[in-house]
């Protein structure tokens, strides 16, 4: 067997041995020698630089070694090879449970088969329309406080007496603020009211209701942001200080300059949740490069349909009545298959939204800021996932409602227990209003990733590889293996008990 | 979210802010302002040491960022996260299997259930017994060609006229090897054929009989090992020249000093298949090492049985009816499913025989040489895998096969086609006669190493990566993934085909 390697280092190996009849011809030839086997082995005694012409006395056994898997051993060894064989493994049995699939269930992918109703789509679109409407109520409200203040600028620049001045502006400008406030307050609120109730009353479909809830919450969001950014650049234009200043990159457009419906309509379009006058842009658009994550997006979906409706679907569908009989082995069992799927999926719908979509949606809007989400995969704390995967979502929270309430004075442990809480409460809503069962699991999923943060903090100062890797499979396990398939049955089972399935075939 | 990194920073955040209600509270820090959320992203902008008290102006989308998955991205990003996602994937899909595996089957591992015959033991006994006798045989032989050449030698020191003497002395020593030859010709072979003829027709437990033919075959190599070993020694000290130098290890104990029968006997015993006069050795025996290695032996073995019981047979078993009907569909799926199980399997035994045994045997023989097997794992080629998985084996056949046919002018690639003719054979002997069955599949499998040697030889000389990966992926598929399960799946049809199962329970 060792020939093969022998013909790459050697041509031909012929020097003196001896046949089985002990006829001995004799074509020595040093230089093959060298580049003999044997040799490899024999030249480490000294003084041996004629090769012996009795191959089978070579003294193969010339040295003490050890087994490089001892512990004792002197190399230890590389183990890529494993690595490359888990891969495989992992393909292979993939590849199985796929032919076994195909052979249980046949194809299940099925276009015709999808019911939704007319109304739905209907109701949908007109949400759709709607909801964006609340953001230019929003710009209205704006436009008159941005008059307001001017005029207030105007009185102080008049006024001679400053101080009293000032304190009565102070009042003014509070009452109004209130005013405004109560106004915003009502817009955004009533934004939401309004596409909840639709949704969960009269939208049936939960693929349509998601995608409406969705798009309310995004635009609420902005809603507020725009909101307070604004409050806050009134009234540092109001109160000019040291500790007034407004960022560099805002000087190029400052309030009340900002307030028009272009630069609304680029925020509303943008590819972020946070309000600014100004944002960095990019010079131009790559229309390529739009394409390409256009591309990726659509391959994505079509992927994530397809293995749903294939993979998960009956695993959903067949751990019904396992969970109604709670019987618990199978259930275990249900959400062990379960999570390699959904953890597709998830990887598949992150790619899809904040890799190919966003960075779409920004290329086209020449939005500058692309960083949606830095190596949240490596993090080997629940906090750093928490702040690394969605950014858009997680600078809105920091923002809006963590930097204000520590700045108030907050522990920043409350701070954070309170941006869970409302990022729990928005979680129900989009995953409970559209199926029609508000069960808190998405709730309470949230509210425990504090304790969970709790317990993996200390992980994030420790630097050594082990402590990663701990806190890294931590993660995984309580996020995507555990928490995501459960919460998916939950609300499937929830689904299925209320209304039974969303497609006609039954198997 | 971001709080609890922040506690890890600053102790508390009290900076001057301003409330929903318009009253702003102000004690400015500007010690705390450094570690303040958003300073972190304003900073960036020059001349701006104090922190802006308005939370809600803080310009978060400051410069222009890539993401870090893009293309045009300048970090990337490491993806060490997704290797250990990997490992736990891989864990949590088979601990399903277990738990599915259990829910099918229940406990399938029961002691009493396997019937052997009395016979087979009481046979197998006797063959463990005499088989070693013909090493002693062998022994008697060696002694005899001994005493003959120390004849010769008087009488080449007595005779002057060397010439002559050295060619009528030449004849004289090939008419005696021929006897010799001859003789150690029929003694090996005696003890190859009546373990074979006994096993195939008499011994019908597959287990009992795969160990005597195990053991009479690395009986039957030693043999040969020692007879050709001390046939290039006695010509070498026959022949005296530079070319006849004999390794500098071997002087302690010249030919014929070595020819005992306490050198035999730890030839016997030592774990190695190459017969040397003498071996490196190690100072003294760690008996803690010993015990260490047979534990990890016990233990392997056992972790082994039961997962042939409780996961290997099922599959194979209703794979049975799949193979009838040539449902090709099912077949490859089997295999699949068999494919992660044997290669546990494997590795295990891999494991416990290479490692844990032989450590374990070398210790107790204070044998010095422990290089059973180097990094086969890693090898990017066939032929690599092959030199060095199974070094006793390999050593064996490089310097009594390979060496010799290359010294007498053979090509490497039609030694190393021996090499494997001759290996393909003694595996066709060791699977095919204990399973009473001949049907030249390991006979085949052996020999298409061949091809695949010939093909991923161009692998071993390039040095990228890449290449590695692919040749080490095309090792361990071909190999462990597709050749062994098959082989054992087709193995263990034509065994239920002749006999039925070899265990009393049946499902």
């Amino acid at each position: 067997m060792a020939s093969l390697i022998e013909t790459a280092v050697s041509t031909s190996v012929d020097v003196p041995s001896i046949d089985i009849n002990g006829h001995s011809k004799s074509t020595s030839s040093s230089k093959a020698a060298k580049t003999s086997p044997a040799e490899s082995l024999t030249t480490k005694t000294p003084g041996r630089s004629v090769r012996s012409k009795y191959r089978h006395i070579a003294a193969y056994h010339s040295e003490l070694r050890t087994s490089c898997l001892s512990r004792d051993s002197t190399v230890n060894p590389s183990f890529i090879g494993f690595r490359n064989l888990m891969v495989i493994v992992l393909i292979v049995m993939n590849l199985r449970l796929i032919v076994e699939n195909f052979m249980k269930y046949g194809v299940l992918i099925c276009i015709k088969c999808h019911d939704y109703r007319r109304n739905d789509v209907f109701l949908g679109s007109i949400l759709f329309a709607l909801v964006p409407c609340h953001l230019f109520v929003a710009y209205i409200i704006e436009l008159a406080a941005a008059q307001q203040a001017k005029g207030a600028v105007g009185r102080t620049k008049k006024s001679h007496d400053q101080a009293a001045e000032s304190e009565k502006e102070r009042r003014a400008f509070q009452s109004t603020w209130r005013l405004i406030a109560f106004a915003h307050t009502v817009n955004a609120t009533l934004c939401l009211v309004v596409t909840n109730f639709v949704v969960y009353y009269y939208i049936h479909h939960p693929g349509i209701g998601t995608i409406c809830e969705f798009h309310a919450i995004i635009v609420w969001l902005k809603n507020c942001s725009y909101a307070f950014t604004n409050r806050d650049l009134r009234h540092s234009m109001l109160h000019p200080s040291e500790q007034s200043k407004i960022p560099e990159i805002y000087s190029t457009c400052p309030y009340p300059k900002n307030v028009t419906v272009g630069n609304l309509t680029y925020f509303w379009l943008a590819p972020t949740l946070v309000y600014q006058p100004v944002y960095p842009r990019t010079p131009r658009i790559r229309w390529s490069f739009v394409g390409k994550r256009l591309v990726e997006f659509v391959v994505l979906s079509v992927f994530i349909w397809l293995t749903s409706a294939q993979y998960a679907a009956p695993v959903l569908r067949n751990s019904l009545e396992k969970i109604a009989v709670l019987d618990f082995t199978s259930i275990v069992e249900r959400i062990m298959k379960l999570s390699t799927i959904s953890l597709v999926i998830w990887l598949a719908g992150f790619f899809a939204l904040f890799q190919s979509f966003l960075n779409a949606l920004a290329e086209v809007m020449r939005f500058g800021d692309r960083e949606f989400y830095s190596d949240w995969w490596n993090s080997w704390s629940v906090g750093m996932y928490w702040r690394s995967w969605n950014k858009p979502v997680y600078l809105f929270m920091k923002r809006h409602i963590f930097s204000p309430l520590v700045g108030r004075g907050w522990s920043p442990f409350a701070a954070s227990a309170m941006v869970f809480l409302f990022s729990a409460i928005l979680h129900e809503l989009l995953v409970g209003i559209p199926t029609h069962n508000l069960i808190g699991v998405a709730f309470a999923g949230m509210l425990l990733q504090l304790p969970l943060i709790t317990v993996t903090l200390p992980l994030e100062k420790r630097d050594d590889p082990t402590t990663r890797i701990i806190g890294n499979s931590v993660f995984w396990v309580s996020f995507c293996l555990v928490g995501q398939p459960l919460g998916a049955l939950l609300y499937f089972f929830a689904w299925q008990a209320k209304y039974g399935s969303v497609s006609k075939l039954e198997n």
